[in-house]
């Protein structure tokens, strides 16, 4: 009989706009999950999140638990275990919640970005396992990015790597909220889809007329594999990846994305642009990121 | 007494499309330096390296050397010993030199890109000894460019990471030997520097002209140092690099170039953009290339 590890349980939480999802795994596998709405203040947020995790802890022994991983979207020291800032969630700014859950509960916590802990999740449980070097990226209101190195997340020299989204991709563009012109992120991302179909509230709108092949709505999708392919050949180019997984709620026009990626990365003569792979993110779902939370205690 | 080590003898070698370089360290002190016509084809190439080598290492006795490092303008797989391809020499395309000469001479000998050379250089006895993660890029006819990771060369995935050159600054921009349009190297560049400048035939007039204040000059050396600044946001958002050092021949224009490029990086919000040192190459002169080559042994 194999005897059974003894911090065999592990705790993934992602901090969403709106919802936030907590997962409790044993050995890797989910054995419960459970979504509560985002809090709106400081106070709440930590007693909601403390009140959830005991309860999902509860039938088992404390000390089983290896860890509590935290997913956030926004800039996050996860040296420090603070959320610097979230641009969705603005009144998070500068909350040590990792320090303060860990001295409320007990448990070691660790925090990183959201899109940070996308690519951990896909690059050991997704389309990039057993890939060692690669760079994730979310598409979605805006454009979230993650270097995977040896198959840890790589923070850079002062934690804020991976910022994929503010590759210039048009001189002079789209103003950013980074404070920069034609950020990739003012291009490949809903925010642009929507700007371009003018009278359209969703990205769900865009794609029922693309699948009706309405040409106007086809090309809205070409024009971001269009400007992703030129932010990609700077990272081929620069950082020469084994592979780029996309991920995040653009990806359901895929089909209409991949033509013109591939079509900007061919131009490119450099053989890392023709071996890289681009891959589509396999994991999805509301869980996939606190799936990657909770993989931040894999080692 | 410190007893001496044993092999504590290094040749570098920088081989440029007319001169080649051929350094002699003890104890990574230069005491021996020569300076040769490259060849002009493959045979000559080999025999002249070795002839050069076996001159140089004559007083000692060979198994004192640790190594040769030699450091090619190209595309070059350092695995494998082999240049691939040499944009100024093309007929070097496709020799294994490293793996010819470690033969003929008994010698190890390992072969990197000229910028990773340069970079290697710079983080370990230049501008950025000490620093762990940096970038380094060259600015000459092209610009080269490598990312130096824990104090060593990274290669990336299909050993061809730290092509900054090629990073895509201006959409649709001039057209660029590697197939894409718009490259960094199309703008911060010597080729581009005389495009502008028209009837000068080599950047020391424009450096003249500039130094005595045409404005006209000047406004070059800025335009440079603004296309440089978009690239280098790009890196610093998805690198996030502590330091980035910049070399080559333009650096001369230093103080024309370096107040445009703040300028652009400024604009970035992101603390990593405020935090990032920028400097200037210590290590100049013929030889520092072939430093950076003998310091492919420094482990």
């Amino acid at each position: 009989m194999i005897k059974t590890k003894r911090k065999n349980y592990i705790i993934g939480i992602d901090i969403g706009g709106t919802r936030t999802a907590v997962l409790f795994l044993k050995n890797r596998k989910v054995i419960k999950r459970k979504m509560i709405a985002t809090p709106k203040d400081k106070i709440t947020m930590i007693r909601e999140l403390k009140r959830a995790i005991e309860e999902i802890i509860l039938p088992i022994d404390k000390s089983k638990v290896r860890g509590i991983g935290i997913a956030v979207a926004g800039s996050v020291d996860s040296q420090k275990g603070i959320i610097l800032v979230s641009p969705n969630l603005l009144w998070l700014k500068n909350l040590a919640l990792a320090r303060i859950l860990e001295q409320k509960l007990g448990i070691p916590v660790k925090m990183d970005n959201d899109a940070n802990c996308f690519a951990l999740a896909e690059a050991t449980l997704g389309a990039g396992k057993g890939v060692k070097n690669l760079v994730g990226i979310t598409l979605g209101t805006g454009v979230g990015g993650c270097i995977i190195l040896d198959g840890k997340i790589y923070h850079g020299a002062h934690g804020l790597a991976g910022e994929i989204g503010h590759i210039i991709v048009i001189e002079n563009g789209r103003k950013c909220a980074c404070g920069l012109r034609g950020c990739l992120e003012q291009y490949a991302s809903s925010q642009y889809m929507l700007w371009k179909a003018k009278d359209l509230s969703s990205t769900e709108e865009i794609a029922k007329r693309a699948r009706m092949g309405n040409k106007k709505f086809l090309k809205i999708y070409a024009e971001v594999g269009y400007y992703l392919g030129i932010g990609l050949v700077d990272i081929i180019n620069a950082w020469d990846p084994e592979m780029i997984i996309i991920g995040g709620g653009l990806i359901h026009g895929w089909q209409w994305i991949l033509p013109s990626i591939k079509k900007e990365i061919k131009k490119d003569f450099f053989p890392s642009a023709r071996m890289v792979k681009i891959k589509k993110a396999e994991l999805g779902g509301d869980y996939a990121g606190s799936i990657g939370a909770a993989l931040l205690f894999k080692d």
